[in-house]
Parts: C-alpha cells; sequence; structure tokens
C-alpha cells in the first residue's frame, strides 16, 4: 500500500487506531506494561500516543494521563511514565490522517461524570457521530474535541443516571452508536469492554497471572507475555470486576450473517502475527497470495513482495506456484515521519530513499511483484520503473485486494474517489500507467475465502455497505 | 547479529562510521543530496551525524557545518539544511559505542589551517593512533576530541606546510597512519577521498551529472540517483579540481595479495543492495547460505532467517537446499534507540517487544534458522526458545560467519573476549546453552569464496591480523 | 511577598490569572496583538499561556488555539504564531498553584456548543463551583479539566439553548456564578466580556483604531498602543457587535457599597503602572509608604524596599519622612521558574543567588526595609540577616498590608493559616523572628484609605467576606 | 544603555565574559556551585553557557564537560549538572556578539595535551590573536574555533614542552598575549588564574573553607557564601596547589601607572553589588550621578534611571542635588531574549513591552532622567518621547558616561563609528534627536575621579589606547 510513501489528503475524519486496557487484580502498576502495549500496536497509529492509570483502591477521581501528539517512544520518557501509578488503565494510539491532528484529538479521553471518573479508549468510526453531536448539544452538551469518544462518553454519562451500573450504562450507550467501534473504558473499580455488532475492528481479550487486559490484536498480548482468552464478540461488552470475574453482556448482538469484519484489516492494517476472530492474518494473506497465483498466473523466474505489506501474499504465490521466492528490495528503516525534502533535484525522488533494489537479485530476471493495493497509482509506477532499471526483463504485477473504488465510512483512509486510479481507469489502462507487463487484482469472491468463510464488510471494493453511511455523503449504495 | 538486542560495552572505541563527500562542478548546493547520502548510510551510525558545506568560489574559511548526537532525522530540520549553503561538502554518521559518546566526537572534523579551511570525514580505526598523538603533543599539538580524524587533520596540515597542494599533504599524511581509513576531505577548492593500502573499509565513487561523490556504500549513490564510477582503490588518493577532472595517486598502493578488506562489511555491516571492491554484499550473504547448506545440511521443513540480517543468506540455503524459504518472524520497527524498560516484569522481555514469532508459520514444523553471528548467545537463546514455543518441532541454527573469537582492532564493535560466547564454550555446548536442535558455523574458508576469491581480514576469527594490533593490547597474533 | 523565593504548597485550586479579548473591526489578524497583550500580563500568571483566534468571516466553528504549559515565550514561537489567523481572539496566562499543574487546565477554553463555537478565558476563583458541577453532572455534564471555566461554559451553552442571543446567554449564565470572575469569550461573531457584581478582579475596556480590547490591566492596553475607554463595571457585561458597536447590560449590578474590589491587587498582585477602577496602582503603594510613615515612624538613615514589590511603598515612606531612598539590593533577574537546586551546601541559599546585598549603600546604616507582605517568615528573616551581616547597624521593618490571617476563595494564594507566621505568633514575636529592630505593619483602617475610599474586600487580613465561602470551608465569617 | 532594546551589529567578535574556576581541597562536587556562580555572572554573557569539572584523585585526563548555546538555566538541567563529578572545575558565560554565535565557540575549552588535560575560561580580547593564529598555524597548529582561547591552549602546550610547571607554561605563555586577558586554567591537579598586565577586565580570588575561587566579579564569591581574599593583580599569575596554598608570580607586572582598567566595567558591565580592584561599582555609579549633578544642574521635580543600569547614577544625582529620586519606568522582566515580534502594527513598538511609564510618577513633572550611555540614540529617542507623552513638563537627559566614539579593541561591544550618534552629531543636535530640553555627558575628566583615581583605560571615549591596536585596524591614536 502507498501509505509509507504519500500522505493522503483525506476527506473525512477517520479513527484508525489501537486500544489498550489492562487491570491487574494483584494491585501493580500497569504503565509499563501498557507502554509495551502500545509498542505492539504502533502501527494502527502514528498521530498521537497516550496512557491514563489510576488507582482501584484510592479515590474515584485519581486519574493519571499523559498523551502527546507523537509516537510512542516520542511521547513517553523513563521520567514522565515513572509518574503514572496505578493498577488499571488504558492507552492508545492514533492514527495520522489530514486536518484534525491536534493535541485536543489525542486519547484516552479522561472525563469526570456523575460517578467519578473515566479514562476512554476508542477504535472505530461511527456513522451517527454528528447526529449525536446534534442531539447532545441542543440537550447543553460542549464539545471540545472532534474525536468520536467524545460523544460516546456523554451517551455513557447520560445513560450512568438511570442506570444501575457502569458496565450497564456503558451497554447502553453502545446500543446508541452506529458504524465501527472496539470500546475500552476504564472506571474507578471496574475495566470495561465493547464491540460494535457488526465486529468492524478486532478487540480481543487476554489474561496474564491475574490480570485481564482489552486490546486490539493479539500480537499485543504476546508482546507483554499474557495469554490469548478470546475475541470480543460483535456486539458484546465485557468487563473485569475487583473480585477478579469477566462478565459478558450479549444484549446488542446480531446474527453472524449479519457481521461485518473489515476485510482490510486482515489485507494490510493489523500485523501479520495477530488473530481476529480465529483466523490468522498471516495465513490470510499467504492464502491471498495462493489465488493470486491460481487465478492468476504468470510464467517467471521470482516473486517478490513491496515491503513490508506485500510479502506475505508474495510468500503464498510462490508456495502455490513453485517459482521461487526473493528479495528484489532494501527498505531504509529509518526513514520516518521526520524525513524531510530538501529542495533536492527531481532525481534525488524520495522513493529511492526509502526503497532501493536489489540489481543482484533483479537483473535479467522475469518478476512477479506483489502489493496490497493500488491506490494512486504513482508509487506503484516508480517501483516498476525501479525493476526494469536494475534490469528485470519483465515484471508482473499482483494485487492481494481487489480495486479500491468507494469510500470507507467505518475507519479505513481512503483518499477521495478522483483520486482512486481505480475509479477512472479500467485494469489495462492501471497496467500501461505502472508500466506492468500484466496487472491482476484479487476478485472480491476470493475475499470471504481468504478468512475462511467469516462474514465481512467489503464496501471499500463493492460500495455496499453493511450499515447506512451518514445520509449527507452516501456514495455507496446500503442494503438493509 | 545482536546488535539490535543489546548494547555491546565496548573495550575500545570504534569508528564503524559512513562518510559522503560531494562536490558540485555546476555550483549548486549539496547540503539536500549530503542529507539524503547520510540516510542511506545510517545503518553504519547512530550515534552522531553532521553535515558541513562551503562555497568554492567564497571566502577560503567559510565553512558552514551542523553536528550533533543523534540520528540523521534528528539532527537535521528543514530550518537547520536551509542555512547550509555551499557547492562543496562532507557528511558523517558515528556509530555507537560506549564511553566517548560525546558531542565533541561528532564529525565532520572543520579545522582552520595554515591554507585555509578543511573538512574531514572519516571512517575506520588507526592502530598507530596513539603514537601519532603521543608525537604530535610532544611537539605542541593540542586534542579537543578522542577521535582518530583528529591526529590525521595535523598529520595533514603539518604536511601541507611542505607540500605543493593539499592532496599531496592529505597523500603524505596518509603514509604516517597505520590501520583502516576510509577519509574524504574537503579543501577550499577540491574534494579528495583516501583510502588504507588494506581496504579495510568500503569506499566508492559517484557521479551525477558533473558533480563527483566519495561516500562509503554504492546505495548511497543509488539514492541520490549517482552512477557508480569505480572504487577508490586500496591505497588510492583521488581528488577532484575545480576544472572537473577526476586525478588518482597510487604511491601508497601495496601489493593485491596483502590486502585485507573487513569481511565483515559482507557478511552483516553493509547495506545488502551495496557493492564493495566489485563484489554484490547481496550475492556474498547468499553464497554464505548456499555453503551453510553445502556443508552443514539438514532435513527440515522452513528456511527462515533472523531479520533483517540473517534473511539473505536464509534465501541461499533454501535456494540451495531446494527447502522452502519462510518468514517466522514480525520485528518491530518502530523499537529504537529511545525505547526505555520501565520497571516490568521479566516476562515482559524486551525481545518479545522487538520479535515476535508468527506461530502460523513454524507450528508443528522442522526449522533451520538463519543469523550472521552468535556474540554473547543471549540473544539466540530466547529467539530460539520463541520457536520452539510456537510450535517449532526442531530448531537448526546455521551461522553464516564463523565463531567469534579475537578482538578486531579495524573497527568492529566485538565485547571483549570473556563475553564472547564462542571465546568459552564448545560449538556443541553452545549449541545446548541456546537450545538448538544441531548448530553449524560457516567455516573459516568459506569467507574468502563468499567474495571470489579478494584478500580479506578475518582477524575477529583467526587473531590473524593484516597489520600489527597496537603494542599495548596484542591479543592476537600478527604475521609479517 | 515571598513568592519569588519559596513555592507555597496550596490548599486548593486558585485562578489567578490574566485575560486580554480582542476584536478587530478591520479585519486584520489579532494573534500578533493578544502576544503582545499577555507580555504585559505574565505577572499575574506564569504556569500556562494561550490564544485562541477565529475569523469573523469564517464558518462559525472556525477556531485555532495554542496553549500550552509555561511563559508566553516559551509557549509561542515565531512558527505557531505565524499559523493563528484570525479577526477576534482571547488570549490566557495562568498562575501556577500547586496540584493541577496540568495541560488540561490551560486556557483558552474552546467549546464547541449549540450555537458554533466559542472561546473563553476566565480569572477569579468561584466560590460555588462544586455546586456547579455537581448539578451539571447529575444532568449529564462530563468535565475534562478542573478549572471553574468549565461549569461557566456549561451554564453559557445551556443558557443558550432558551437565550435570543449569545450575550443574554452569558449575562445569565453569570448570574448563576457566586464568586470572582473577570470574563472574556468569543463567539462567531461577537466579543463578550462580564466581571462579577462585587468587581473582584479588574476587567477593562480599550480601544484601538475600530479594534475593541478587554483585558484585565490598562498596562497591556498602554504595551499594544490602545487607549483606556473605562473599566467595566462590577456586574456589567459588556460585547462588541460585527458593526463596531459597543453594548453593556448591567442586570446583574450591585449596589456600590456591596462591591468588593480586591485589595491586593492594589499591594501586590497588579503591574504599578496600572489603573483599576480609576486608581492608580502606584499611587496607592506610594500611599501606604506614606502611611506607614505617618503611624509608624522611625528615626533612620534610610529607607529601601524589598524589590521589586516593596520599592514604591518605599519610595511613598521616603517621601512622607524626608529619610532618603535608596536601593539595598541587587536582584537576579535570571534566576527564574528553571532554576534548580543542585545538592550544594547549605551556605549557599537561593536566596543569596536571586537577592544580593549592596554592603556599599547599607554599611553603618539604620534601614528602613520596606516589603509588601510577610507570610510564613523565612524570607524575611534571611534578608533582615543579610542587611546585618552586610553592615546596617539597625533595620526596620514595615509592611504595606495588614497581617495575613485568613484564606482567600477568589484567586489569591495565601497558605493554609498554620503555615501563616501572623496566625501563630504575635506581632513582638514575628519581629524577634525575622530579627528586626523594630517591625510594623499597615493598619486594616489604612486600606480602603489607599484607594480613596473604594469598596474592597480585605478577608484575608479580616476575614469578613463580601460573599459566603464554600460550606465545607468555612473558616472566616460572612456578613450579609 | 540600549543594549537591552537593540542587538547590535557588531563589527567584531568581542569576548565580554564571565569565568569561574573553583578547586574544592576537601575533594567535593564542585559542579552545583560553580552553577551558581555562573547565574551570578549571567549579566557578563547569556549566549553560551559551560561548565567543566575533573577529579584531582583520577586519572590526568578525565574531564568532563557540558555547554551549550543559551543560558545558564537552559544550557543545565538537574540530570546533566548530576553527571558532573570532580572537585576541581571551571565556569564559563559567553556575550551574544554577531556573526561567530557557533556552539564550537562556546567555554571552557577542554583540551588535551603533552601533560594530560587542561580547562580553560577566558574573558577578555587580545589585540595580536591573528597574529598568534598565522604564527601557530605556520608550525601546524589546526584550530576548530574562532575564540582567542585556542592559541592560548596552544602557547601553553608548547611553553610546557619546556617549562618545569604548568603554572610556569601558563606564565610563559601570558607574556606573548598582548590585550585583554583574565584567565582561569585547571590542570589534573591545579587551578590557575592570570591576569594582563594592564589589569582590564577584572578577576578576583575568593575562599571558602578550604575551596579556592578565581572568579570575574566579587558578586559570584557573595552567591556562593565565600569570602573575597583580593584581586588578582594586572600581570599576575596566581595558582593553587593540592596542599591548599596559594602562590604567585608576578614577572609578568608592570608599573602601576600604566595599568588600564575598562572604565566601562563600573560604568555599565559589571555588577552593582562587586568590588574591582578595591572600588564599589555602586560607589563609582553614585559618583558619576553626583558629579553630574555638579557640573549640570538644572532645575527639577524628579529624578528618574533608565532602569535597571541608571538607576544608581540616578540615586548619586538626586542625593547631590536635593531633588527627590523616583520611579518613572515599569520594566517587563519577561521580555528576553527569545521575544519575537509577530508582524505588528508600527504602534506596538517592542520598546513598549519593554518598558513602560509611569503616568502617574511624571505627569506634569519636570524630569531629569539618567541613563549610563547614548550608542545610537533610537532608544533614547523613544523613551523621552514615551515620558512626554505621559505628561512630563521638562526631560532632562543626564549621561553618566563621556560620549561614545572610538571603538574598543578589549572586549567591549561598541558598534562601527559610523553608527554611534555621537560620532555624527554635536551633543545639541543630539539633544534635538532624542527630544530632549537639555542634555549633558559626564566629562572625560571625571571618569579617573569615580573611581578614586585609579589607573583606567577610557579608549571608547578618548581613542587613546593603553595597548597598540591590531595594525590592520587603527582606528584610533595609541600612545606609547
Amino acid at each position: 500500500m502507498e501509505k509509507y510513501f504519500e500522505k493522503n489528503a483525506s476527506d473525512s475524519l477517520h479513527e484508525e487506531c489501537g486500544v489498550f486496557g489492562i487491570y491487574d487484580l494483584d494491585g501493580e502498576d500497569v504503565a509499563g506494561t501498557i507502554y509495551y502495549g502500545l509498542f505492539a500496536l504502533q502501527h494502527r497509529g502514528q498521530e498521537s500516543a497516550g496512557i491514563a492509570v489510576s488507582d482501584t483502591n484510592g479515590p474515584k477521581n485519581n486519574v493519571s494521563v499523559i498523551k502527546d501528539m507523537g509516537l510512542v517512544n516520542e511521547v513517553f520518557s523513563k521520567d514522565n511514565l515513572s509518574t503514572l501509578h496505578g493498577d488499571i488503565g488504558v492507552g492508545h494510539v492514533r492514527y495520522s490522517t489530514a486536518g484534525e491532528s491536534t493535541r485536543e484529538n489525542a486519547q484516552p479521553m479522561v472525563i469526570n461524570y456523575v460517578k467519578g471518573t473515566l479514562g476512554l479508549a476508542h477504535n472505530g468510526n461511527l456513522v451517527n457521530a454528528n447526529e449525536l453531536r446534534q442531539y447532545l448539544s441542543e440537550t447543553g452538551a460542549i464539545f471540545q474535541s472532534t474525536i468520536d469518544t467524545e460523544p460516546i462518553a456523554y451517551l455513557i454519562a447520560r445513560e450512568r443516571l438511570h442506570s444501575a451500573t457502569v458496565e450497564q450504562a456503558v451497554n447502553n450507550a453502545c446500543d446508541k452508536l452506529q458504524g465501527a467501534f472496539s470500546l475500552v473504558v476504564m472506571s474507578p473499580r471496574k475495566l470495561i469492554a465493547a464491540r460494535d455488532p457488526h465486529g468492524f475492528k478486532p478487540l480481543v481479550i487476554g489474561k496474564r497471572g491475574r490480570s485481564y487486559i482489552f486490546t486490539s490484536e493479539t500480537a499485543a498480548l504476546d508482546t507483554i507475555g499474557a495469554e490469548f482468552v478470546r475475541d470480543v464478540r460483535p456486539g458484546e461488552t465485557v468487563w473485569v470486576t475487583p473480585d477478579g470475574e469477566l462478565h459478558s453482556d450479549m444484549s446488542r448482538a446480531i446474527p453472524e450473517e449479519k457481521q461485518a469484519r473489515c476485510i482490510f484489516e486482515y489485507i494490510y492494517f493489523a500485523r501479520l502475527d495477530s488473530y481476529i476472530d480465529g483466523r490468522s492474518v498471516y495465513d490470510a494473506r499467504i492464502k491471498a497470495g495462493r489465488f493470486l497465483a491460481q487465478d492468476s498466473p504468470v510464467d517467471a523466474d521470482l516473486v517478490v513482495g513491496v515491503p513490508e505489506s506485500g510479502n506475505a501474499a508474495a510468500m503464498g504465490y510462490a508456495l502455490e506456484s513453485g517459482i521461487p521466492y526473493g528479495t528484489a528490495f532494501v527498505k531504509n528503516s529509518y526513514v520516518g515521519r521526520t524525513f524531510i525534502k530538501p529542495g533536492q533535484k527531481s532525481r534525488e525522488s524520495s522513493v529511492r530513499v526509502k526503497l532501493n533494489v536489489l540489481r543482484e537479485a533483479v537483473k535479467g530476471k522475469r518478476v512477479i511483484m506483489i502489493d496490497d493495493s493500488i491506490v494512486r497509482g504513482t508509487t506503484s509506477d516508480r517501483i516498476v520503473g525501479m525493476l526494469k532499471e536494475a534490469g528485470a526483463s519483465e515484471v508482473h504485477v499482483r494485487i492481494s485486494s481487489p480495486p479500491f473504488l468507494w469510500p470507507c465510512y467505518f475507519g479505513t483512509d481512503i483518499p477521495v474517489r478522483e483520486q482512486l486510479i481505480a475509479y477512472n481507469h479500467s485494469i489495462d489502462e492501471i497496467r500501461k500507467i505502472i508500466g506492468a507487463d500484466t496487472l491482476a487484482y484479487l476478485s472480491i469472491d476470493r475475499l470471504r475465502e481468504m478468512v475462511d468463510g467469516l462474514s465481512i464488510c467489503d464496501g471499500c471494493f463493492t460500495g455496499k455497505y453493511p450499515v447506512k453511511p451518514p445520509e449527507e455523503d452516501i456514495r455507496g449504495s446500503y442494503e438493509k
């Protein structure tokens, strides 16, 4: 995917994020563990990072929070981490999208409400956020940020006024939310997690000793040495009480065939070593590569992936086709967010700084190059060109997802349609633009097969959304 | 190599660095290009970075320099880069070793001497640095740093007093240096490079339009869109004059069979996409993997590399053996220099944060794991353990270099002997310590074969050094 | 006052702040002017600083805000100021008190509410803040800070639901506030200011060309070259509309004899060059010195002030007594917030770093030393000691305010009673403790005379408060 | 002086600095004490600050140094100060002049030479620096900075080759220096100080317990609680040995009538509470004021000083004339180095931000305004204007020094002649330009009287220099 190469001019505020909550029943500090967990989730958001902790044995509004713009290692230092004391806590990393990159939008959000203090961390995009903000404003709410977490917090606070427990208030509030949400909430004495009924975004339960963890990906559990217990089910609210019990409320659940996991988590967004709803991300990508080999075979000498996200599909292609897998690129891992482009000559393209071709590996070879997506096409163009310059005799491009044609309303950062190369061009036109000898995409039929028949959301490829998009912005068709 | 996992407690001051010099004959600013070039060399040194530029049409002592501790993207910003004007310049990145990580040691070194100003960037370790410092002190020199560049600068300044040209002064000064040096010097009107007679460290010549470049690796030439011209030859001094001519002086050269390229550049240190003295680093690593497959075969289901440096040798092993190549690890590229270890439980090992195993890829499989070296053994121990925990039925470790047994006096950062696992243990003992089912190293005989017969230095494996080590520190044997 | 020497361990959250709002009717950017204005108010708060601006011709929720912990010159840079575009804006500086020095509490507060966006800057302490927070929580409010500005914003938002205009909503909201408030509010098209009926804290109106300014002190008007129009009257709400008209609502006003200006603004807090409610701060302090000379005369050679705040009263004393005024101290103006105390010997007292005595000026002399207050007594002790060590034959201390005996509920940062030297000791005991030859305070009767008969609040000296203190914390007596 | 208002465009590199050295014979760490001392000297230099320490019982080259651009409180933090261990050390603050504000020029300079390590801190300008650099270059020296300390260090290193002791080497080296120098040198086992024979710049000896201190001003001794022992005599070299003895070498001394203290130290540069060569700076400024009252009397109501440096002379004038002393200005002490000027309207002059007039104090009054100098005249113009706007009926300006007419070669930062108002205009013209009713300067005859007959340098007023200026830059006349 071209994310590494071009910052999208986003048309809406997306919330691709990572969340991490933990309750240590032995009463030990959790900030260090959350820090480790956020490192494991850093790929889900590089814009801001934050940790809020509380002492379940202390006063009810005693939350310490540190959050700021930047990577986990930029926001946290030995000094400031050492000031975060508490046995319950939530952490968050947020994706960098255009327009609203402000400190006010960093999470976790910490609020004082009628029953003390809550800390909230949220992943996913609501489709009724505007309606909720309007409704809440008209009943006296004030908003200090533009993130969906804030109306959610209001709903919880209001539900709490006539709910017996905070978990019930969270569950009732979630009933009013439409769209994608994977939410972790820390109350003075409980840790709560909730997932939307469609299960757009991942959310898992882990355990380490007597500590419970709710987090976005299983990779974060591995990192802190916790066991995977199970996924939070679509529509489920779970919570841990001070006695160490894990509770569940499934009242918001919908039939399994209505569920709609974001297929793009498997294709690109999640870590290769994570498992989502029982499916290995690695396995899904290997399968995507195998399907490409079956559906769009080509005779060649070498299969390579565009690093890092194209590598697993390339291995799948190699395994299926018998063509050797190799490495064609050296990626410069030092080129990050802060890379600047001094007034350089055009020949010093920034792609060259980030990626170089291994001439020795590709010269004279027919190369199959696997990438996970083509967005605007400009980067693919340059990479194919680099392979040819390095002596590749043929370059066959295979994409491990269908063409992007529609917007995503649930959290994936896709440019406006006019910038999508597949919206404006046929596949053969795209092939010519990027300079490939052949080009093929994964077919839409194969997506569900990738995840062994799970119900998925493929709206960005089909325009068919499982939830009605915001009225003011219906660009796809909605099937009830 | 374990570098990513444990910072060595170094016993001496090593100078593993990257150098980059450019002279733009069209008179355009070069700072932006040097910035790009240093990014391409960042793997050679993460401690400090610096750029010095000068205007060849300006006054003779008009050098601007910015250098500081940190990565290239930490030291340079859009603001400070824009203050560096000049058509000739040198840049430097320096490796982080213990003890002398001070700002005073950052390069390039800029000096005023009898004929104006020089900017110097240097890679490699001299073995007679102490003698030189002693001699220079006794004739009135003062030293403001502990790097070898400073005595080199003094020698050049003194030679200049009775040399006709600055290039001759550089060449004469180099004649007094013993050990490893790849040096780039910017004078008010000329760019000069010199390599030691043994050719320990790489140094190449590139060209872009009318600009000449002298730099450590060909990858830096690719990054800036320059053509590779040739290597600077061992013992050669080259220089570019304002008329755009490239000149050479070979008076310091020694017979080719006496030359001694650092084999560890091919094994680990250089970038996979670089070429050193006519040999592809990628190709050398592929060969190392093939040799291991030939010399130490084993029946297995999967060949994997310890990322990133083990991957190419793993591919070579796979190609030679026919066993499929795969990926067993997910490396967290966000874990860098600034990662801290909050008072975490032991189960939150920092290895887990940096590296996770792909259970899906290895479970139930017999795995051949390729790494480039074992230094202390502690990291190998943990990685093998992670593979077994993830379900690998067997783990066969193959190392693409011989066991480390001796110190390096020329710039490679190897711990004291007592910390080297191979110094204290037999190979079978090491195998048990790291928990592998089988363990094999590349044999010393294969090293020269890896680079098609080039004369190499393998002192760290054999204790036989091409140049006499410092008298006060003879731990190996020296053959005249 | 000892503020410069010892950071108080405050028992409650005080809001001694400076506010600045401006509406440029010519449509020019106001951020630079606010920056200048905040510099003039920096003495009112060194903890945090912020500026929010909006374009009255742009969309209704288009506010840019920059705020952070630190001094004005630490929070703002050329770069970030240049991003603040808008012809209407508010700025704020906040005093550093213990406990709640968090970024979340920095102002201005920017909120989205039912009618767009508001920016609020507030000075003063409410006595019914807890009741308001409780009431608002019980009707579904959530709080993200601990400052009084947040409940005020809620009240405005709720009043706005059934008010015809934003200024009416502000005025109605203010009717529900008890205690001290000087408030500046920026709505999408109007600039509004409101002062509490007692007029505890200053608030003035200025004009420059067609721009209107509402700010804490006239000194800020001088700094930006604006004319002083008049004070905002106690209980008044004023606002500027896009047609450039200044409007007023006096419906919250109370009889003048019930008004209660904070006398400590005249004694210490305000700038010497400011005018509050028609009285010159300079003149008030000169008078205080004259009263001390009249009421507590003593034969001496020299009158000196403890810098800076004691100087004006010392001049008044000198003028009245005919004893020459002089300078006895050199204050080190570089010692600021960031001064650290490395593990030094006790003889390196931090007072010595900040203040040194001019031996030449005091040796052999009988010195009258004027300070504005004695809080704990420790600093006075050291300063008197320094004068004696320097050779002063006698030291007569005169304090230009009565002894501190009671807490302040309206914004002045006074330590808990147990730490107040005057609460525990008679004046003669204090004299002995600080080592003075004689000691006298200004009498309570003189306070109102200092300000030519204005109604004042002298609760910190008398325990008689014009507004009922919070129920849970009645340490003084309240007279209806 | 206008320094606070306008940064001079300096025509040469001046070294107005503060130095501080200490040797703790009890073996305790000295970094904290140096930090305190540098705070007391901060007025002597705000560009860079540095501390170097060493352990006299440790190895001979074990010096730790921290130095950087910025104020003392910007360069040093609790963290970095705590890393500086050693019982001997030197510190330095450097004045900000145009052109060479680079980190390479920060002091102390730490060098390794034939006998170990030296730390050097230096104040003053050499007139033969260029000759020394030329000579040293021609014998093989290289220079890494542009400060005079570097050739001094070379001379010491070379003298050391044939001197019995380091103090003798320092003394011999000083014999080759021409111009102003007050030097403190730390060797592995000794602390050494040297002052030039003319005694241009101050240098004093202090003692605290068994610790000896050599520093620029007595105020630094007061700050750390040390006793003043005596001045280092012009031409003297002093040193402390490990046995705690203070030694002296007077071989470089010249007759007292040839000595030439910088009179500007008394007028402006030194702290009011310091004593230089037996004279109180405060007393000298009081005298200057008295002389002005005697020589240029005028009938008026009020005497005021331009803060801070004009205040003492104003008090002297008041004492002599019997006209009351008062305060006419409020200076904003928060406006410092980092104040920026956002694109403001002209009416927001930066003078207004820094200085405001106390209308209440001056309205209707005839004011005598004392300043220490007029350089370009622009600031005086604005300040006189502010007084008149505020209602002063007359403004009589008195300057406590003669007109600046000549450059200074010894360390005072005076603009080029063309920018000096007194070079281009008669006194009456200046009076008109600045808008004063009358204007008078202190006469040259009074300067020596100010310091009770000490031999002084008044070259900046007279063009007669005690040492021959650099040949290439003779703008004044030199009398042998």
